[in-house]
């Protein structure tokens, strides 16, 4: 007997990463040509007030167990353009350089889209605020609330913005 | 037979760091109480104009490697307070999320020191330029030249500083 030709394409499983040193925000979809994204899982991994190095270190640890739990293929992440301070844009790109770190160890691919891609991909507005990512990515995800917290809600736009990018440049098949 | 007591203090080896994700200086030394630092490596390590992901991944391996090969108990990095512009201070932050995190993972002691702080302990002025730290560096460690490139004289400089302050703080014994 021969196998039925397959109709479904194969998905990609993405994380998005929002990452901080106080809490970072994750969050991973299937994403599949001509089906609407499915959610796996988000959330929020909260650091507390200890040395740098200790939650540099927790953010690196949770990471890679977020990505052996979930066996992602890409990393999806914001690429920064503007920070409070600089000491901010500083500590922005500590946690930074840890999360994309994990992933590349990992073996995951790696893709970073500006805040106004992922806000555009989110809610068709480039300049959209944090809130309405949130109500769109709720919708879009069937979810029953919003996803929280904001940054669990920004980790899942910036995976859901590679969804749509990788999806209209044929990459998903 | 009763031991001779002992008249030496053990020395503390310290790993000074320079991170960045073109070329990365380090420095190691012993410091021991009342006598001069001995030098036991320096160098830097160099990136070739991969993307970000595998310069962080690269800069991590050799940072576990020379803390593997040289077990120094501490690390010393410059704490940053200046950049070009902002992606230069996201880079930088990302490079040192990445040294921070290579020796919390080892379990050494991590020590910060200001740009004014190390300079001054390296060559008594706090404003010096790198050139002036550099040969200071080669006399204090009586080497033959100047400590190269830069980078890994102001890596040994940040080794000098922690020495420095923690042979005055008493906690060299």
């Amino acid at each position: 007997m021969a196998a039925a030709p397959s109709t479904s394409s194969s998905p990609v499983r993405v994380l998005g990463v929002d990452p901080g040193t106080r809490i970072a925000g994750y969050g991973v979809l299937d994403i599949q040509a001509g089906r609407p994204p499915k959610l796996v899982a988000h959330g929020a991994i909260r650091f507390p007030p200890s040395p740098l190095a200790a939650r540099l270190e927790a953010l690196f640890r949770e990471l890679k167990a977020i990505i052996a739990q979930h066996s992602p293929g890409v990393l999806a992440i914001e690429r920064v353009f503007y920070g409070k301070n600089f000491q901010s844009i500083l500590k922005v790109g500590e946690a930074r350089g840890v999360a994309v770190l994990a992933a590349q160890i990992a073996g995951l691919q790696i893709h970073e889209y500006t805040p106004a891609m992922i806000k555009k991909a989110a809610t068709g507005n480039g300049n959209a605020q944090k809130e309405q990512v949130q109500r769109m990515m709720g919708r879009l995800l069937h979810m029953d609330g919003l996803p929280e917290p904001v940054d669990a809600s920004d980790a899942l736009a910036a995976a859901f913005c590679h969804g749509q990018r990788a999806w209209r440049a044929n990459l998903l098949r």
